[in-house]
């Protein structure tokens, strides 16, 4: 079941224009895993979603901006954010076959345990102690398990001899290192959002599980970069009207998800500002984004799971049936003053702020999405297979496209009204012309790709300027005055 | 006066939230020239014209869709393009103080002379004819001019100990490594237009004029695949409208630009469909972005300055004051069958397609716009000095703050109103609201982030429910009801 409906949702990706292997030509002739492309409908769903977070995460605050930086950034950048030291993966030699993997994929794969908290030497102990092979050759003969750093190496400029860069493997970074600029030139206010939206690159040892151990990916991000006295104040203006409202969260102690009250945890020691962000961003997804309830949860980590910077974590996992289970698609993570007091002290740059009539090195609250991790859960999540055919079930807020527009017959004046329907929807919405096959088999592809309205131009249409409006999840028509269609969408799109 | 705007425009950047030299911090302990980085106004037209490109580029036919593909593309992919071979810089070394650069720049700077097109002996010749010295250290003891590749090379996964893949220079690759997948997926369509806004990476030897000579930069291009036989005809549905119309133009035989009318150049060999875009490109510039008509003007290259897959090729040109002259920040190229032969040759993958019952290779046009060069270029044509203001005149298709807000002073209930109009307005447009300083200053700001419009609540908005709007280029005020603003700006912005 879980295996067919991944190959089902791979079959229509590729066939329909959601997504396809990067450089998939060479395939067989290089190595590109780890690499996706988006087709048009792909693509066009990111965008929606990108826009989508834009407007809804900057709005939270009136000083929350949008920014963007580059993915190659200079050695020292990442000597201070810890990813030269720490952004490694353990990795495993076969000394029979030369075969590269990671440690903690083998025992998580041949034991069932989670390895990413063990040490180098506690796997390598397992390893043993099980008498694990390669996953390639089936031979014992391993080497020790070892570090691999995980970022992409780069030599700047014709002068260098050496590596002096890296493509980032965050964006946050970029917003670190505008801080201080932004803080100025946005007159000194506290909080300061400031959001990257951008490619990152992560050199993974063994790609997998689609879009979500990519090598290359987006990210939305948003830092938020407040005086340390704000966490627990009522900056987002909102407490009062959430504080009795609840959140999905599985808390270190809990065994499953609950509906927690955000006064209780506010009581519990949460900070106000923290729970505001987990309020919306449970917002996001339940009401813009239309996700069932029981599929989404926050969930707390553990002090060993969580990097060493990050006071409060909690992921947002999303139920993706396909792979199995609860993912990570984002994170809300409490940085403290990590990020720019070690900016200070490797960039010998002050990243102390004048604030209200003294000195401040703020704290920062990180939100962080992955966005193809994003766009894959909506595959998943919003697929339909039922008898008669096969349905994206995809709210209007990111269907790839928004309306379909079929004459009847190809005759009888009917194209030339459904041309016209198309040029006055087509300014305001992303809007498809169909003219071939049969009217039952243009509404199936429709489906199958997720639109949620479907116009059709008939006779009656010539007669009296009504066309029919199907719905895609119930199938029902209604029959629309071609004067109204315009204010009848903008109803339910905007 | 020419430098005196540069730095002029370079100090507002910095000090408003343009844009910033990236890793600025790290500034002299690393090197990162030719990397910039976006504040959130620079950001803010970088995102206004990428949508504006989007809606109007991807609107000339039912068949364009923008897709997205992976930076990082595989070797094979560059071999095929020709950038593994051809892809180079002339690089010359100072045997003194081992100091490299570009010989052609050299040459350009030293001699005045336009040396792009020269091969490598014919510099080294000129070199050692004019006694040129190195840049850095004056000495004369320079190495012979070689080649070097502009690629960032990168090595994928673990278990490659050589380069395997690289960072693509430019979009197009990735459009035409996905055409057959969405050949099919579109329905086997010609015309097919693929568009991708993305990053690109070339590794300059000597970065220069700002957002001109970058490492890292955005494109916009469009690949707009055609039978061959699609060249000369009427693609678009708009030769009838346009064909008396003129574009500013200069060809090779040209001294200077001229308007030549679409059907004349038509009758001397240049086909409908290029000609057609042509005229669509200075659409784009001078009705949507309001472009004086003076600095615009396209481009023709000569056989020796353009690609030798090119087979027409004219770049859109703007003149920057600040910059010197006319600058390419676009270009348009009828590029043949180069591209897929290329690919089918060296992945053995058939790039031919079936249409209307035959067999075709796809040609391709390209449009391609450089995102950076052209926000730059947006800076410098509407930037204004007058006596007592500095402005960007800029329309409102690109200027990154729709409208600001004031409330004439702090207190009154003011400020409360000042809000109102803030909410009512911020869902629909990019607003700022100010409450410090004297109306005078705050005018004077926006005015030099090149707000088009400032909304002032005073003690009569409490009386009659009017507001002052005030234009910024006529700094003309008008009163306006606060229930008619909405519909007065629609009809300003859309």
């Amino acid at each position: 079941m879980k295996k067919d409906k991944l190959e089902a949702i791979n079959a229509i990706a590729l066939k329909r224009g959601f997504y396809m292997p990067s450089a998939e030509i060479y395939k067989g002739k290089s190595e590109a895993s780890g690499l996706y492309a988006y087709g048009h409908l792909g693509k066009a769903i990111k965008l929606k979603f990108e826009n989508l977070w834009r407007k809804f995460f900057l709005s939270l605050h009136d000083n929350f901006y949008e920014i963007e930086g580059t993915c190659i950034l200079p050695k020292p950048v990442f000597k201070a954010s810890g990813h030269l030291e720490h952004f490694n993966d353990p990795l495993v030699q076969c000394l029979k076959c030369g075969f590269r993997f990671r440690a903690d994929h083998l025992l998580e794969d041949e034991l069932g345990i989670n390895a990413e908290a063990l040490s180098l030497d506690e796997m390598a102990k397992l390893i043993k102690q099980h008498k694990l092979k390669c996953p390639k050759c089936k031979s014992e003969k391993l080497s020790d398990v070892a570090f691999f750093n995980m970022m992409f190496p780069i030599q700047l400029g014709a002068l260098s001899k050496e590596v002096n860069a890296y493509l980032t493997p965050e964006t946050a970074q970029q917003a670190y290192l505008a801080f201080k600029r932004e803080f100025e030139a946005l007159r000194r206010r506290l909080p300061l959002g400031l959001a990257v939206i951008g490619k990152v690159f992560r050199n993974e040892i063994s790609p997998r599980q689609l879009f979500f151990r990519l090598r290359e990916f987006t990210q939305a991000e948003l830092q938020v970069f407040i005086a340390e006295e704000m966490l627990n104040a009522d900056v987002l203006g909102i407490w009062q009207e959430i504080k009795d409202k609840q959140v999905i969260a599985k808390l270190i102690k809990d065994k499953e998800a609950k509906n927690y009250k955000l006064e209780e945890l506010n009581k519990s020691g949460y900070p106000k500002l923290y729970l505001s962000f987990m309020y919306k961003i449970q917002e996001f997804y339940l009401e813009k984004l239309k996700l069932p309830k029981q599929k989404f949860r926050f969930r707390e980590l553990s002090e060993e799971e969580r990097a060493f910077y990050n006071r409060i974590h909690f992921d947002i996992e999303v139920f993706i049936e396909s792979l199995g289970g609860f993912k990570e698609i984002a994170g809300l993570h409490y940085r403290g003053s990590h990020d720019l007091s070690s900016h200070e002290k490797h960039s010998k740059e002050s990243m102390h702020v004048q604030w209200q009539n003294k000195k401040v090195l703020p704290h920062v609250i990180e939100l962080s999405f992955g966005v193809d991790r994003n766009v894959f859960a909506f595959l998943d999540i919003f697929f339909k297979q039922e008898k008669e055919r096969t349905l994206f079930s995809f709210p209007t807020s990111i269907a790839p496209i928004d309306i379909a527009i079929f004459p009847l017959v190809n005759k009888d004046g009917l194209p030339e009204k459904a041309r016209e329907v198309y040029n006055l929807l087509k300014p305001y919405f992303t809007c498809f012309y169909d003219a071939s096959d049969s009217i039952g088999r243009r509404y199936r592809r429709q489906d199958e790709i997720g639109t949620p309205y479907c116009i059709t131009i008939d006779h009656q249409t010539l007669q009296d300027g009504t066309v029919t409006v199907r719905y895609r999840d119930s199938m029902q028509q209604e029959r629309i005055a071609i004067d109204k269609l315009l204010d009848w969408f903008c109803k339910r799109f905007y």
